[in-house]
């Protein structure tokens, strides 16, 4: 499908690509740029890629499709160092949760020719770095094409047929509307349940022992979305953050309004909205975006 | 272990109960006393009990071991039907969420010679009904007794006996300790998760697809929690109204200051808090409270 593609950050989702690639035999070369030497010669190691430097300018020559994978903060600095060794005609891309700041900031400094399509795999596991990654993370995953006005319809159809490969479906997005949708299926989340878990440690010391036995109540599930990548999300949170200042203040009126319920113990109010919620995971089952296998704790 | 056992209110958790007790033969006959006629037919044809009717009183008649198995609001009324059938030195117990109030409420009610031991087995699914029981639901779980006055030792020896049998790790509790630390681990969690999903779900309507759709990236593993049974949580909420209340202060200070740190870009801020949430998840890891598995969607 092409003769080189670059990964540009070796994390969890890079390094899953790079094994996709690999695995469905999608690029006859395969190189990788990471800033840690560390990680540069743990990818030689694990045979994920050809070739793997800190030296990103030269890794990115001649790719026919070159992946930024790495946190939203640091990509003004990678078009710096990329920016005038692109190939003419070349495919740029990142998986990135946020796109209108980001979008145009790459738009205003690529060359013209270069085709500029932001992808987002709705994949990932709380796990980070280069060993975490594996084959099959973007299976069965939506991913959604956001392109740049700098995006030729022909590279569009490849990059779609890219992920398609990897086992991806893929969507087209407009740019706005991805942000505002994914602030609230993901951002939303997160940011909910980095504050429960925060919450939940600020107690006496003596009393913590208790919070994490018999965090099977419920806590539990919110701190594997807690142990993500704080980097990223950090990235994340500040890159959104007209959409995510919002959807948290509706959040916390929200919260407020079930508060006054509970302490007016108006149960009919309560169970109303309870019943309204429940009604949500069946569609979302259906829509096969989860399996209806039972969790547990209580 | 025992001559008769009586499970009033045979849904997931009771006649998960039912299920347990028969595989691991501790009583020799196991009835049931369900409000639904349906129920009662159900849990007979499914040969989970050797009786069943929606006549309580009669059901609780000569058993060694009650177990009260329905919603909290119900309580009241359950224990006005039976607390003239108890057979003198029955063991009285429950699996309710919540204990400060419901432990006295009974303790009245009940006559001198019945050891009334609240338990709560911290186990469930987001299922509900006789159905979604099964008979390992109680594996490797905490349960929490909280004996009442009323309680004799060699009772709460038994009654220990009996859930390490079905496969709990038991623990002895105060009251006023249980209600606090569960709001924590447990009822806040959940009083989050309808929350995040019922806002959610207030968007307009073209957009509710896409909510679903996407639900992947972190609502979807929300909306688990949030299908949890309605009339069981409203009743939490409000039997543990207090404690609640204080927690959902805490919890949004702690998401105003989030927020802000958003607003104002403060990447410093909200990396620290990242990383002091993802090293908790280690040690709930550490404590065998869940497993390292990853989980999907970002």
């Amino acid at each position: 499908m092409f003769k080189k593609v670059c990964i540009i950050g070796c994390g969890l989702i890079g390094s899953s690509l790079a094994r996709a690639i690999k695995k469905y035999n999608l690029s006859e070369k395969i190189v990788s740029s990471n800033r840690s030497d560390i990680v540069n010669k743990k990818v030689l190691e694990l045979k994920m890629v050809n070739d793997s430097s800190s030296d990103t300018q030269k890794m990115v020559q001649d790719s026919d499709l070159i992946i930024i994978a790495t946190p939203l903060s640091s990509y003004e600095n990678v078009i710096l160092k990329i920016k005038n060794s692109l190939k003419s005609g070349t495919i740029l891309t990142d998986v990135g949760s946020v796109k209108e700041g980001v979008i145009s900031l790459v738009e205003k400094a690529i060359p013209k020719d270069v085709s500029w399509i932001p992808s987002h795999p709705i994949a990932g596991t709380e796990e980070s770095g280069p060993e975490a990654g594996f084959s099959e993370l973007f299976k069965n995953r939506w991913c959604i094409l956001t392109p740049s006005k700098k995006a030729k319809e022909k590279d569009i159809d490849t990059l779609k047929s890219f992920w398609k490969k990897i086992g991806s479906k893929v969507d087209i997005m407009d740019v706005k509307q991805h942000d505002y949708i994914l602030s609230i299926t993901s951002h939303i989340p997160h940011l909910v349940a980095y504050n429960i878990v925060n919450t939940s440690i600020n107690i006496q010391e003596e009393k913590q022992s208790d919070i994490i036995k018999y965090s099977a109540g419920g806590l539990r599930d919110f701190t594997r979305i807690a142990a993500s990548n704080p980097i990223m999300w950090r990235d994340i949170f500040i890159q959104n953050k007209t959409n995510t200042s919002k959807e948290i203040e509706k959040f916390i009126a929200n919260l407020e309004e079930l508060k006054n319920a509970i302490e007016n113990e108006d149960g009919k109010k309560l169970e109303e909205i309870f019943i309204k919620t429940k009604k949500i995971r069946k569609e979302i089952i259906k829509a096969g975006q989860d399996v209806s296998k039972p969790d547990f704790g209580r």
